[in-house]
C-alpha cells in the first residue's frame, strides 16, 4: 500500500494498454511542439542560457510520470516560476555569468528538497497560507512585470530590473537606441501570435476544421512563429544586420551535475527555493485538481509534493532551471487526449531528440521571436476581472490583493506575496479576534434564547446570557474579558452571569486562563459566572481545570436549565422591546 | 466626550475630595519609598547609571495620571522592559557610552510615539497576538535571564551577555575573581530580603501588627536594606576596599532633552522599541484590569495605550529609560488605599524630591545591594507550574510556551517572543485549517440531522449530506476541496450533495472560489451541489456571486427540506450502522 502511495507509477503501468498509448503518444506529439519554444522562452526569462530551459524539460518529466499522482500534469519551466528564479538570483550574481547558472541549479535542486521534505512531512498544508486573493494578485502582478521585462527583446536595447520602476527606468533610458529590424520582427510575431489567439479558431472552424483540431493547431503557433523567424534569420543572415539571436546551444543530452555545495549561497537562496516551492506547488496542485475532477480522478496533494519534489531535483541534478507543473500546457495535454503519465514520459523523449538534433537550428532563433510568445504567454494570467469581484465580495480580501500586487510590481516578487500572506492571516486574526456575541433572552413560553436587540424576549435585571458566536483563543480573550467586564460594569444589580457556549468549538489556554480571570473579577464584583451549553470535547478537557474547581456559578447543560435555576417566579421577568 | 475620554483626568479631578486626597498620600509615600530603589535597580539592570531610573519615575507618573485610564497603576521602570532595553541597545553602543545612555533615551520616545499611534488608531487589538502561554513564558524566561544577569553583581566581578549561555560563560570565565566582601554584602542583604519575603509578614502579625500594617511593612524591606548597606558603605568607607558602589550621581531635576534624530539608529532600534510597546502595554493592561475588576471601575485599552504613550514619551523627553506599568508596586498602591490617579502624581513629587536631596547618599550605595533586590523581585515572575498547567490542557498552547522560553533562555528576548508569536498564530492557522466535518444522516421520524458514524440515522446512497464545523477561510478551502472531491470520487452513484453549513459563520473570498472550483468539478463529474442552513449574514454576501447564479443544486433554508426534495420514497432511506 505504501509503496503504491509512494510509487504512483505502480497504480497504472502494471494495466497499461495499447489505447492508452496511443492517446498518450498523440498527447506527447503536441504537449512537445508547444514546450519546445516555452522552454527556451523561460530560460531566457529567467535570465538563463536556453539549453537550460529543454534540460528542466527531460529528466524532471521523467522523474514526475513515476512520483506525481496527476495524470495529466505537464511538469517544465513555466513562466512565474522562472520568473522567481530571475528574482532570486539577482542578489547573487549576474544573468550570464556561471555563478548565476550554477544559482539557478541549485535553486533547482534545494526547491526539490523542500518540496520532497514537505510531503514526507505531509506539510501540503503550508500552502493553504496563499489565500486565493493573494495567488491570484501574484500572478495577475508577476504577468505584468514579466510582459515589461520582455520590452527589452522586442526593441532590442539594453534593460534590466525586477520591478516595473526599475524597468520602467531602465528602458526609457536607452529607449533612443531601440533597433529598427528587431522592433519589427518582434512586434510581427507578436501580431501573428494574438491574431492566432484571438482569430484563427473560429477562422479555421469556419474553414471546415474540427473545434478541437483547431485548437491545437492554434495551441501551436508559437512553434510555427519560431520556425518562421528562425528560417528568416539563418537565410537572410540577420545576425549580422543586428538581430540578437539565441546563439551557439551546445549539443548533446544534459550531463549529470552537482549543485553547489557553499553554505553562504544555501542560505542566501533558501527564501527564494521556498517561495518557488510553495507557489509552483499551489499552481500546480490547483491545475492538477481541476483536470483530475473531470474525469473523477484524484491528486494526493502530500504525494504531489514528492512528485514535483523528485522532479526539481531531477531538473536540477541535470544542469535545469525549477520546474513545475504548467497551466497552458496541462490543459492541452489533456485536451489531447493524454491518459497516465507516461505522456509526459513521451514528451521528455521528443524534448531529447530536440536536445540532439535541433540545436545547430536554435542558435538562429531571434530572442525578440521568444519575447513575443512569452508577453502573449503572460497575459493570460493578467486578471483584472477579478480585482473587481474581490472587491465586491470583501474588503479585507481585497486588501490582501491589492497588497500584494502593489508590491510585487513596484518593489519585488519576494516582497509582494510576503505581505499578501502576512496581511491575509493578520485580517483574518483580526476578524476573529472581536466575534459576533449577543445578550439572549427567552422566547416567551418556549425554551429558546434569541438576541435582544432583535427578539420580543423575556429577560432578568440579575441574570444575563451572553451567547459568544467563536471558537474562544489568544486573539479573542481579551475582547471576552472586555466585553464581560463591560457588561457588569454596566449593571450594578447583576448578580449571574450565564456565557451561553454552542459555538464555542475551542477554548485554547488562554481562552481559559481568560476565562478565570473573569471568574475571578467577577467574584470579587460579587457576581456569579456560569456557563451552559458547552459542547462535550470542550467540556472534557475543561473538567480538571482551575476555572470549573473554582467557578462562582454552576455549568448548565442547557440555557433553559440555567433560566429556570437562576430566574425565580417573584423576580418577574421583564419583556424587552427595541 | 471625546476631550474627556482622551483626558481621563477629566472624569476624576472635578469631584476629587478631600478623604480621597489623604488616601492618595499615604499610598504615595509607601509607593515612593519602594519606587526609589526599583528605580535604581532597573537603571543598573538595563545597564544605565542609576539616575536615569529616577528620572523614569517622575514626569511619567505625572503624564500618565493625566492620560491614564486605570486608577491604581503605578507607571515606572519595571524589571521585564528594563532587560528588554538592555536587550535592545546591545548592537547597537557599550553600556555606559553616550551613545547608550541616547539610545535609551530613543527608545523611550520611540516607544511613546508607537503606542500613542496605536492608541489613536485603535491598535490596542494588536496586544492579542501575544497569547497568555507565550506572555507567561516570556516572563518566567525573562526573570532567570534578569537574575542570572545580576550574579555578576554579587559575586564583584566582570561579565556580560544576553542569554544564559552567554551569561554563563562569561561568569564561569571570571569566577577565580571573586570579590569576597562584595559577595558577603551581597549575599547577606539576599538572605535578609528572602527572609523579609518569605517570614517577616507572620513575625509581625504574631508580635502583634494587623495585617495590612504588616503586609506593607515587608513591601519595605529593599529600602531597609539600601538604607543599611548605604551607611555600612559611607561610615566604614567600603568603596574603597573594592566593594562596587552607584557612585557620583548628578543632583537636580532632569533637563528635557530631544533624543538623537539619526535615522540609522531609529532604524535599528524599531523592532526593539515594538517588543518593549506591546509586551509593556500587555503587562500593564492586564495588571490594570485586575486591580479596576476589584472595584468594579473599567480600562479603555485604546486611552490606556495613549496614557502609556505619553509616559513613555514623558521619559524619553527628561531623559528618562521606557516604562510601563508595574505589577508589584500597583498592588501595593491599590492595597494602600489609592483612589486615584493623583497618588501617581505625589509619586512622582516623592521621586523629585528625592533626586534633590539624596543624590549625594545614592553614590555610596552598593550595587550588590541592587543586584539583590533585583533577584529577589523577579523570583516571583517565574512560574513553572504554568508549565505543567498548559502541559496537561493543551499541546500546542505549551509548544508556543516552550518555543519562547527555551528561545528567549538560550538565544534572545527578541527572538523568544518573535517565535511564540509565530507558533502560535501558526499553531491556531493549523488547528482551524482542518475542520471537523461530518456526513450527516436523518434520525429517523425527525427533522434533526447527525453524524452518520456516531448515530442510528437514516442515508441515502444518491445523495449524501456534509457538515462542516467550522468558518469557511483560506486556510481550509483546499482541506475542502479535498474533503468533498473525495467523497464524491468515493461515491460513484452519488447524484446530490448537500453541504449543511449551520456552523459557517464567515465565508472568506478563498472559501468562495474554492465553492465555486467545487459547484464546477461536480458538475463535471455529473453531481448537484446543494446548500442548506446558510446564515444569514454570509447568504447576503453569496447572494451575487457566480457560485449562487451557477450552482448546480439548490439553496435550502433546512436540511430536512433538502431532505424532503432530494430523497424520494422510492429511493428507500437505508439505516447505517457504524
Amino acid at each position: 500500500m505504501s509503496l503504491k502511495r509512494h510509487l504512483p507509477l505502480l497504480q497504472w503501468l502494471p494495466q497499461y494498454r495499447k489505447e492508452q498509448a496511443a492517446s498518450d503518444l498523440v498527447a506527447a506529439v503536441i504537449v512537445t511542439v508547444m514546450l519546445i519554444p516555452q522552454s527556451l522562452a523561460y530560460a531566457l526569462l529567467a535570465g538563463l542560457p536556453a539549453q537550460v530551459g529543454l534540460y528542466a524539460s527531460i529528466l524532471p518529466l521523467v522523474l514526475y510520470a513515476v512520483f506525481g499522482t496527476s495524470r495529466t500534469l505537464s511538469v517544465g519551466p513555466v513562466a512565474v516560476v522562472a520568473l522567481m528564479t530571475a528574482a532570486a538570483l539577482a542578489p547573487i550574481a549576474a544573468p550570464g555569468s556561471p555563478e548565476y547558472l550554477a544559482g539557478a541549479v541549485l535553486l533547482a535542486v534545494m526547491s526539490g528538497l523542500m518540496l520532497t521534505a514537505m510531503g514526507l512531512m505531509k506539510l501540503g498544508f503550508l500552502a493553504n497560507f496563499l489565500s486565493h486573493p493573494v495567488i491570484s494578485g501574484f500572478i495577475t502582478a508577476s504577468g505584468m512585470v514579466i510582459a515589461a521585462s520582455q520590452l527589452k527583446h522586442l526593441l532590442g536595447v539594453e534593460a534590466s530590473g525586477h520591478n516595473l520602476l526599475e524597468i520602467g527606468e531602465s528602458l526609457a533610458d536607452n529607449l533612443g537606441q531601440t533597433h529598427g529590424p528587431t522592433l519589427m520582427m518582434g512586434a510581427g510575431t507578436l501580431l501573428f501570435l494574438i491574431f492566432a489567439r484571438t482569430r484563427l479558431k473560429s477562422i479555421l472552424v469556419r474553414l471546415g476544421a474540427g473545434i478541437r483540431a483547431a485548437d491545437i493547431a492554434t495551441k501551436t503557433a508559437p512553434i510555427l512563429a519560431v520556425l518562421v523567424t528562425t528560417l528568416l534569420a539563418w537565410g537572410l543572415g540577420l545576425g549580422a544586420h543586428g538581430i540578437s539571436l539565441v546563439g551557439e546551444v551546445p549539443s548533446g543530452l544534459p550531463q549529470l551535475t552537482l549543485p553547489p555545495m557553499d553554505v553562504a549561497v544555501w542560505k542566501q537562496l533558501a527564501v527564494g527555493a521556498l517561495l518557488i516551492s510553495v507557489v509552483g506547488f499551489v499552481e500546480s496542485v490547483s491545475v492538477g485538481q481541476t483536470l483530475a475532477a473531470k474525469r473523477r480522478q484524484r491528486l494526493d496533494p502530500d504525494q504531489e509534493l514528492i512528485g514535483l519534489g523528485a522532479a526539481n531535483l531531477g531538473a536540477g541534478l541535470s544542469g535545469g532551471m525549477p520546474v513545475t507543473g504548467g497551466f497552458s500546457r496541462s490543459v492541452v495535454n489533456f485536451d489531447a487526449g493524454a491518459q497516465t503519465p507516461a505522456a509526459g514520459a513521451y514528451t521528455a523523449v521528443g524534448i531529447a531528440l530536440a536536445t540532439l538534433v535541433l540545436t545547430p537550428a536554435i542558435a538562429y532563433l531571434p530572442t525578440t521571436t521568444l519575447a513575443a510568445t512569452i508577453i502573449v504567454a503572460v497575459a493570460t494570467l493578467i486578471d483584472f476581472p477579478a480585482l473587481r469581484r474581490t472587491w465586491r465580495y470583501s474588503r479585507p480580501d481585497f486588501g490582501a490583493m491589492l497588497a500584494t500586487i502593489v508590491l510585487t510590481l513596484l518593489h519585488s516578487v519576494e516582497a509582494g506575496i510576503v505581505a499578501g500572506v502576512g496581511l491575509s492571516i493578520g485580517l483574518f486574526l483580526y476578524r476573529t479576534s472581536r466575534p459576533h456575541s449577543a445578550l439572549v433572552g427567552r422566547v416567551p413560553g418556549t425554551e429558546h434564547f434569541r438576541n435582544i436587540q432583535r427578539h420580543q424576549v423575556e429577560t432578568s435585571p440579575q441574570v444575563s446570557f451572553l451567547r459568544v458566536d467563536e471558537s474562544l483563543y489568544f486573539a479573542n480573550a481579551r475582547f471576552l474579558e472586555e466585553t464581560v467586564m463591560d457588561l457588569v460594569t454596566r449593571q450594578p444589580q447583576l448578580k449571574d452571569l450565564v456565557l451561553v457556549c454552542p459555538a464555542v468549538n475551542l477554548i485554547d489556554a488562554s481562552a481559559l486562563e481568560s476565562l478565570e480571570t473573569i471568574n475571578e473579577r467577577m467574584t470579587d464584583a460579587g457576581v456569579r459566572l456560569h456557563l451552559s451549553e458547552v459542547k462535550g470535547p470542550v467540556m472534557d478537557r475543561l473538567k480538571n481545570t482551575q476555572l470549573i474547581s473554582r467557578l462562582g456559578g454552576q455549568v448548565f447543560l442547557s440555557t433553559f436549565e440555567a433560566w429556570r435555576t437562576l430566574v425565580t417566579p417573584a423576580e418577574m421577568p421583564v419583556t424587552s422591546a427595541r
